[in-house]
């Protein structure tokens, strides 16, 4: 039995990495949450209740206890990094080199540290992106995950730490925070039930990688499983959706429950890249991963999920 | 007359980029400096002293009353780099930031950033490297002189910042400190005036751009003249020299001093980047620069004022 530790493994994504991982049945489970959320959990996880972006000597213990990593967690977003770039630094950076400091040192099997493939890449034109593209982020929030992707490089060349770095696109599904900076999908759908206007900055919004976080856990661990020390990898659907097109897929099952959907046009904003969409050729040969739903199914489902569990939120509030 | 202000113009290279800003004419000039250097500079320089890596309110009036900003000034070097990744991060980064944030609220002309030619690159197989090669450090250095390219990235297109970063080679020159890591040349020739044995790590040693100061300084006023902001340029040779070629080049020179080399052949060492060399078209395609003085020529006016000025330490010592 192989034990792996989750760091922010009760979040969004990570509790799906988490069963992801149960699932396989080779491996158990040891999650580190900054809150007391171990009720998200499965009762055979392990929770670790532990400040974020803090390495004690009680998370070097915990790490020193297992065979594997895999670090979701992060201090900022990209939308709020921008009012605070220093901070952004302060709070991921010393952090992150810390703690690859004290995993180089320990005998893991493998370290899977989550980048962000919507960001590190920067305006680009030619799609999709392969893990080769030039890296020129805008945001502070996309120079900090590049700046720590490139210290888990040194330290897997200079310590033989096993780090991979995967570079996910954008995440959406249930349970998805809504107007949080989060991502559009799980916005969206909360503005359709909510009655409220969905903003679409340009004629179609911009063009994302939407992957459904079943595809995306699964995506995580088939890195941390296969994937080689070293290696950056792309995990994205492939394909591009502008917010309109994600917009026109949800028409129809608003209108459904009687929703008349209010778009409105706004102008397009400086520091929003047109688009962004990975190539994900390199993990399906290096893994055999590759997404298992359709955009389009795993929209529906996402909005039947949030018509039903979804505690709306009225317009005028 | 245009006003530039040079941080860190009292050091090394800061001096000489002084003294070509001043012979041109077209230009006065103030430096900021960390201690009290103002004797190392021309009359007609205004010299501040100003605490390093700090954006206080008196560097921000300074920099609201120049045209343009050389900034040189780092608080690290490659090889300590290593001992603390962190302070490497927490005295390099945040300011930078803060400083670009500022800058960017100017009408400046230009901001030319210093960045780091011998380090971003990391190791690679092909040579020479132009800017757009793969960037993957393998120091602490490294990647923070690479993050700080990538911010400046960021404000030139956010916020129209006019900088341009430049990733100056090995510099060496009359002047450069020995025994401190900063160049082999520098190195070397002391050890040859002060009888100690010179350690080349693997039988050729590494293969570096070694590029004399002046032709430095006048790249760096090059692309701070007619540099394109948003751009980044190499400085350097284009040519590469292993240890062992700077060796051969100095031993007769010393042996016309009745010096007799000792060479010690030591392993090489994991953290060491076996071959820099830097493709310096981009630079002369834009500016026209290119450097004047061979290699083998500037060895030896640096070797005759080592001879001359350098105050010998007994290897004994």
């Amino acid at each position: 039995m192989i034990t792996t530790c989750v760091i922010g493994g009760a979040g969004f994504i990570g509790r799906i990495v988490v069963g992801e991982l149960l699932r396989r049945g080779d491996r158990s489970v040891v999650v580190v949450g900054r809150e007391d959320e171990a009720q998200h959990l499965a009762p055979t996880v392990r929770y670790i209740q532990h400040p974020p972006n803090t390495t004690t000597e009680r998370l070097i213990e915990t790490l020193g206890a297992v065979d594997e990593v895999i670090d979701l967690a992060y201090a900022t977003v990209p939308g709020t990094s921008f009012q605070n770039p220093v901070n952004d630094i302060l709070v991921n950076l010393p952090e992150a080199v810390r703690l690859f400091e004290q995993a180089a040192k320990l005998p893991l099997r493998k370290f899977v540290w989550v980048s962000s493939g919507g960001t590190v890449y920067g305006p680009a034109d030619v799609m999709p992106l392969n893990e080769d593209h030039p890296t020129n982020p805008i945001s502070p929030y996309g120079i900090t995950k590049l700046a720590i992707e490139k210290y888990a490089h040194m330290y897997y060349h200079m310590n033989k730490l096993p780090v991979v770095c995967v570079r996910p696109a954008n995440a959406f599904g249930e349970g998805q925070r809504v107007y949080a900076g989060q991502g559009f999908v799980g916005t969206a759908i909360a503005s359709l039930l909510d009655g409220r206007t969905i903003d679409i900055f340009g004629t179609e919004g911009t063009v994302r990688d939407y992957l459904h976080l079943r595809d995306m856990a699964s995506g995580i661990v088939a890195a941390l499983v296969d994937g080689q020390p070293g290696e950056i990898y792309n995990i994205g659907s492939g394909e591009g959706h502008s917010n309109r097109q994600v917009v026109n897929l949800l028409l129809p099952l608003a209108r459904a429950q009687g929703i008349t959907p209010q778009i409105r046009i706004l102008p397009e904003r400086p520091f929003d890249v047109k688009m962004n969409v990975l190539d994900i050729s390199k993990i399906y040969n290096h893994t055999g991963w590759k997404p298992c739903q359709s955009f389009a199914e795993a929209l529906r489902q996402t909005w039947d999920w949030y018509v039903k569990n979804y505690t709306r939120v009225p317009a005028d509030k």
